[in-house]
């Protein structure tokens, strides 16, 4: 089959042939059919210092994926070939404390598909039955694919109430994105996004953000001020991983409010403890993943009710073998959620 | 002044000439504009057993209103004669564990305007500044009036997370109603709507139930059923404290679910606890009242940001001095709310 | 291998010569070194209407016990022959929603040993991996044995925080007892246990109970006024079942006050829901068996730290062969927890 | 009457005559009978960039004291002359949505006594009625005079559940040391107490502490992998606002884990987010103050069940006029918590 690989240390990807996966009795197989491009597929394409500590080729990439079952491992019950699915990518352990009491998501031995095994960028990938996920049939496969980053963005947004609140949006990627509409549709009465791009910023807007604010121009601080009677916002997702922005969020957020971590800085980042955090006593909660499978219960819930739509995030569609470019667009700022589409 | 006062032990009101109540130096006097009529009011007025065990005639009646400060006592801030408001009828003692512990809404020595100290069907009624609530411009009078329902449902709804979940509401009084409407708002996936009367019902879809249900021709658990794979709701909200409303309430949520009781039954309750909350793991809270004042900013916070519009409930106004025919209006189950008129 | 069995409908239980189970993959043999005696199989033994309705015999009874790993099925990883273990006794189905989701001690197609599948009162009993339980090895098979009623009473126990409050425990069989000493060791003010029998009253002393009544001759509300100045307690856990003991769970909790019911009453059972639920805001929960596998790490980290000794709770110990009479005490109310022992 | 006073800025602080204050209609005067000194004290008496850019002299220092109440105001209801009470020296404005929804401990507008409004060290001091706290007869003065601290400790040791956890404490001042009894008292099943002074590490032994740590010369974290499989502890509590501790806190705690920040960091830390926070899905919580007035109701009942002993952290007792000498203490690290006497 076709996949493509980071081939070896450094720079790049390659489109390479190589053999289907052999699948054991708790797994399947999946002929995949969409997937999609990740900021950490662009951070291993362009073989950053992230990449470098953290990669370990050869390496098929690719973590957002969606296809339907060819082949099932003796012991998998459940489900039967040709039920459409997606998969969480995160493989936990199973036995060790994190993963009895409900964190498996956080789980210390974890291994994400396509960053430290074999990925779906491929015609054909293998998940353990355990982190399947069928989809409904009204679902479109590039929706479908993009399971993984819409459940960053619901863990991120459910992890405080925001029902009757105000929140703040920092960063308007792909999942700041959703968490504009995810915030929207559970009762958050303003959702401010914010972004350096305006191109995202518009998208905010289809997706729910009552005010958004390109802070390389406008006053983030005063708007939230105005908005807020003074106060600031009772919630802020920082979205972006940017450090001006992580500062935002944390200085941004009345006393006593919550600030949901999800956006990866590059290396450690000052911060006003004393002030931001503890005469304020706000809660900081870093968010990794997907709650399994409390956030994927909630995906559905959300896409079968109408309550979001997040086809206005996927600017960019393309056949995989055209990845290259598509990773050019990425980094260039120029696409929002980028879908790969596979032969079928 | 003139107002709608319980006289004595009995069946009935009467339009009567009392005094302009006297502030103390930590009270304002209100010039109502609108008052609501409540079930309690009706229970009052046909003196029901009750009513014979709690009230203490002569009793003004009323604790859904809003108006107009017209008189300020020598401790108040923050007010100024002219600002529209409305309040909290608990009058709750302040100094006891309960109050001191965020928890006024349940102090033991409450007191309720309309209830157990006279209230606000009148053209003048004084309250402590302490339980004022500022009205935005916008509001109508109407509106601002039934601020008291409206928390009770906002409290009840928020009682659990309904994002993402299946909302089942047993009665469609106002309290009910409103619930509909912040339930969908909040990012429910699916509100289901319980009544017998088809009337109700009707209004029920306009605030927003997904499906409505006439208990009285409609097989209630089978819909759940297939609503829910049948697995039951995530949440039910009781508000019509009908024993058989209970009972499906109990019986109906999902094992792990949520189960607010708002409505209050008469007598006590025959309730399957060991198959329908022990077996099940389910977590049942009682609801009094509104938090204060987290329900307060709720409910400003969705009418600021039109999340909820409450008037498609309101299906009488009238003049208070014809309380009599809305009273018996309200007992017929001929209205949702009924909203009382003062000259201004 | 010998087992205790019910082999018939109707009352009685019979020692049998059965095979020694067979394990499939994902299992474990253990050999059975002790396994304690609840009330469930006293009404299996009795075959009361509940057993009646649930128990397809022929069926080897036991749900609480310790042993040693003597056989591994080929997919098992993490132990090894010889280990000691007790095991989660409720089967969870793994797939559902309610397993999904971090809640499969409320999984709805739930089995459990010794009531719906083969238990452990056995010379061997087999498991599934994902449900075993290491045990320290300063811990004694008596008290390994009795983990699973252990856990009942920290699932119940901690279902609220405790740590600061008063604390009032119905019923002084030994998950009450247990929970007297869970309570006491996690900071609660004040534990207060009440049952009709003097024996378990005096060992709830012995547990960490500051307060024991005797409820046939002594005056609980009264003393419950008395030792929270008119409130009411501030948790109450029902560990009988007993109508008139959960009533009182309801009554004697202060407003806004916690309830956690474990004992299953036989029938419905009649709630004054509108005084002592509702006017008062409580919280009242279903506990049913242990978290998977929270509730597992805090006995093991309570036993590990010394907080409970878990031993003055089990007042008899027996040869297995022995199990008739044994039954008979347990139903005579003479005994606290029985453990019956297993030929090593 | 006498006060230690802060009487122009620079180091340094008076003992001056001024007049006693004069209480409003909601304000009591209380005679001052202990107050223990804080290293918010220290500061000011220091001059340090944090008292420079706060404290406007003159001011009378001191917010942890008990006394007796000598007279009261016109409207103060509840408390009588002769009261022994100590209070809450956070004033809240009472009036914005902070204050109204339970969460005044954070209100912006706060104003604290011995920092923005004159205090405590002194022969007299007013209180409004509200901040009040009645004293047991049982508590000695010293510990009266010190609920303040032990507030903090409970408010930071309550903010996450601690029974059956491993709880680290960064910190071994007065506010760690409460710390150590606090989570000790409420069912933590290790304790770890981490500090560099030997005499501190002595007194969380005594305190409850299991382990107990020197920094300087021991491997904080080699320990904890040792003490918690290497996973982390589930709690960590930071007292110390020095910024290795705090990054330790972060570093040490388990995936998933609590971090409450109490201590003060002099300027912004640089904090490792991504690895230490967000990679593993913690919770930091500031911490700021004493809930109000939850916390007081959780150190009245720790001290009246005698779960907590305050007094082996109260190292050094002194008349108020030999507070220079107390402060030099202090400030050399020789004392724990120092507590000045007035004459009655």
């Amino acid at each position: 089959m076709r996949a493509i690989r980071k081939n070896e240390a450094g720079p790049g990807l390659s489109l390479v042939d190589v053999p289907v996966p052999r699948i054991g009795p708790d797994e399947v197989l999946i002929r995949v059919a969409a997937a999609g491009i990740c900021g950490t597929d662009a951070h291993i394409y362009q073989w950053d210092s992230w990449a470098q500590g953290r990669i370990r080729p050869p390496l098929v990439l690719g973590h957002e994926f969606a296809g339907r079952i060819v082949e099932l491992g003796s012991a998998v019950r459940g489900y039967a070939k040709g039920d459409r699915v997606s998969a969480e990518g995160h493989l936990a352990c199973g036995v060790c404390p994190l993963c009895r009491t409900g964190q498996a998501h956080i789980c210390p031995s974890m291994k994400i598909i396509g960053v430290d095994v074999d990925g779906a960028f491929a015609e054909f990938a293998k998940m353990p039955a355990s982190n399947l996920w069928k989809i409904d049939d009204g679902i479109p496969d590039e929706v479908a694919a993009i399971h993984d980053p819409l459940g960053n963005a619901f863990h991120t947004t459910m992890a405080a109430p925001v029902a009757g609140r105000t929140v703040l949006i920092l960063g308007c990627g792909p999942i700041g994105l959703f968490a504009c509409g995810i915030a929207r549709a559970s009762g958050a009465v303003r959702v401010i996004a914010s972004d350096l791009n305006d191109a995202r910023l518009q998208i905010a807007r289809k997706m729910g953000a009552h005010v958004v604010v390109n802070g390389s121009r406008e006053d983030l601080a005063g708007l939230v001020r105005r908005e807020t009677e003074g106060l600031g916002v009772d919630v802020a997702l920082e979205m972006s991983g940017a450090p001006p922005a992580i500062v935002q969020a944390l200085s941004l957020v009345r006393n006593g409010g919550d600030v949901q971590l999800l956006g990866l800085p590059n290396g450690a980042v000052l911060v006003n403890l004393a002030e931001d955090v503890i005469f304020k006593g706000i809660t900081v909660r870093g968010i990794l993943g997907r709650r399994m499978y409390d956030t994927w219960y909630q995906v559905r819930g959300f896409l079968r009710a109408g309550l979001l739509d997040p086809q206005p995030v996927i600017t960019h569609r393309a056949p995989f073998t055209e990845f290259e470019r598509a990773l050019q667009d990425l980094i260039a700022g120029k696409a929002g959620k980028i879908v790969l589409t596979f032969p079928q």
